[in-house]
């Protein structure tokens, strides 16, 4: 395109403007580095490190790896292999926990000015714990997968729930953030969850407490607060809202840490995009509700809830051109 | 920080602690490895591989890159380029495609211990076939493209639909899913049309039938269940479940497989957030649902469905106060 | 497996057999290649690149790694190191964007047969531009967080918001698109608003005006139109809806670019599953709207507007059966 004198020149002149653009760049970078902890700006410019988001996806992974062996893996998986298997990769989960528990507990301990000695040690204590608890975490989410197959008809077998069912992926990772949370571990347990949200649509937050054969069908659109209680063998479908009452800012900062959010008692069946509110809202055992219910008063065991079939206008669509 | 002789001793101290954390290990790891199989627990502890999700994820690029030439790639394309181009990329897709549908069929094999010869001629057989189609599903989601420009007044470049419009690409990842579920692939399909429902918030069962020139506006929330048939022209808007009626545990065993799921014939308009169940619901041609709108009954054509207006409570909030 | 001379023959078979298939790709190679720019298909085989989507989230999390300085990188940064880290982080995005810019703008004027001189100058303008408005963006943003604390009782530091909240990485995509919107730049903003409805569910269109301290909560299913206008100090939840009305085939057409979505004043709250449609319709500053409401209307200032309580249909489950 550029062959002849004038292409050249024009092309010279192009690359001369290209530098004179880029000369302006240092007087922006300086504006921006004069104003990036100005007038309430964000920032984390500290000595010590923070957790790292892609070391916590990373830490997932690897713990799904651990707890569904085999599936996750290119790796021909055999029963003499197998110990070395798990001995690599728990080996591995524990350097990789440790150190972000460490970095998350020393993130809240530099608001106190507390030595880092003890969160170092606090992180490997709890990573060594968690490995710990790692068969539980396993049992209770085989108990989810069973749950899964048994409120599906259109799952054909184990191994699809595994591979790629959005619920069982949400409620493992929960299960996993949920632990972290009872004990205590700052900022992981959230970044978790909201990576689940980001794959699934499912927002489960890990202070939520679930019993065991949870299954909750598609998933999009689902949300569970904070302190929410779910007992056995409840099944919910895409779009449900189990949250809080609608708030004044008075009443927000009032009701940080207190029960906001229902509790769902045992084989409790809610249908798609179903909402129940309020921290005093029971639904009891058993009971069903029925997609798009709105509910925000408590529902005794042995219930069904379904909405009045709701109005609709009906018309011929030539009428409407009469 | 650890400067002085106290803070080297600190210093020691921690390593030691942390050999010992990390000598507590093997007891952890043979915990772990004496369970995985036990309690019902799920494993996938095989000598032959399965297939691999990152595997099947490349399958769908690599075949949208055939199927929108030029969109997906950094490389620029010409006419000259275009011939070693398709030939590159449609010998890769067969390499990758067999392999995964050789394992996904093997995978279903070993529960019947069939040998695996056949799997792999299966496999090659399947993705030959595959990539033979791929001027037939390119054609139809080039009308898939079409009806997407035709039905946002937002969009202004085919372009735009292609690169970002999340209702194309699941339709897309769903066509390609759909061939390989009527050739009978086990998992891959579902596999794939899961990793599109993580991107778009959109669930459309592999199993679906649909017609032409299909477009979703938005989609988040999207369920299309199953058993579903959808017509040509069909427009539907973002949290449309086309769903099955609730199930007790007995129905769900009795139902895998029958159709669950409603049938929307040629041209019919379903606004946001509307649910229209059932296997014996049937949407006549033309019609156009309104959004909200609750149907688990059949609609005949050329009709409109609306919500009633639901009653609201307006008040002016200084009164809530008096 | 393969050990005697059957079991060798067999293999051999098994390859010839795998050549014999891929013997046959050249055939449906050729079909490809003479098909895929016939019948109406869709192709980008020109001589000229187009905007790259994975650069384009590039720019995406380099731009965040400049407003949120510390937060999304695992460097540690201290005061001294700072501004080196701006001075690197800016100029590669400058680099980056201006390249993506100048490809965006060239493609549209590709189909005016321009010269590409302009483009490129354009490109590394409003890259620059873009650069000395970082700061600006940082302070709206700074905003943003700090709604969020205030919102949500669930959250208990800065830094779960910045880090991990699903509604303030949608906003802090579309400050950074609509930016580039508002300077006329083609195609990246709106790639740039949809790879953040994949992450989050939430679909703000780039063109969308949104004034300061926007919160949305959980954010999965949040809809809001092209030409929706929205106050100050707003706050939504979940699957709220700031649609356009119905349309048919020819109002999409005359509709291009008119005001089709709703205007919501300073101080509105919109609760989870709102739906707000029409161009017309204005939500009246300091306004609740309550879940699951469906509006078409304009309503006047300080006014609650809740649905009036559904008639549900409750009974014992045992009744049912007798």
């Amino acid at each position: 395109m550029k062959e002849n004198l004038d292409d050249r020149q024009e092309c010279l002149k192009e690359i001369l403007e290209k530098n004179q653009k880029r000369a302006e760049l240092p007087k922006y970078i300086d504006r921006i580095i004069g104003l990036y902890n100005r007038d309430g700006r964000f920032h984390h410019i500290l000595p010590e490190s923070i957790p790292s988001k892609e070391a916590i996806v990373d830490i997932i992974g690897r713990t799904l790896k651990i707890i569904y062996p085999g599936y996750f893996t290119s790796e021909r998986l055999d029963e003499v292999k197998i110990q070395y298997y798990f001995g690599q990769k728990v080996t591995e989960l524990f350097d990789t926990l440790s150190e972000q528990v460490t970095l998350a507990i020393r993130h809240d301990c530099l608001r106190f000015n507390r030595p880092c000695v003890y969160c170092e040690e606090k992180g490997q204590e709890i990573a060594l714990q968690f490995i710990g608890a790692i068969p539980e975490i396993q049992l209770m989410l085989s108990k989810d997968v069973r749950a899964a197959y048994e409120g599906d008809p259109a799952s054909c077998h184990f191994d699809d729930i595994i591979f790629c069912y959005p619920g069982l992926y949400a409620i493992s990772v929960y299960r996993i953030a949920h632990w972290l949370h009872i004990h205590e571990v700052p900022l992981i347990p959230r970044i978790m969850t909201e990576y689940a949200h980001s794959l699934t649509g499912i927002d489960i937050h890990p202070g939520v407490e679930i019993g065991e054969s949870f299954f909750i069908d598609h998933g999009t659109g689902v949300v569970i607060g904070e302190t929410t209680k779910i007992g056995n063998r409840v099944r919910i479908y895409q779009g449900v809202t189990l949250g809080a009452l609608s708030l004044s800012k008075e009443e927000v900062e009032s009701l940080r840490r207190k029960k906001r959010h229902p509790t769902i008692e045992d084989d409790v069946i809610i249908y798609a995009n179903a909402t129940i509110l309020g921290g005093n809202t029971v639904i009891g055992a058993r009971s069903v509700i029925g997609g798009n219910v709105w509910l925000t008063e408590s529902i005794p065991p042995d219930t069904e809830v379904f909405l009045k079939k709701p109005e609709l206008i009906v018309k011929k669509i030539k009428d409407a051109f009469k």
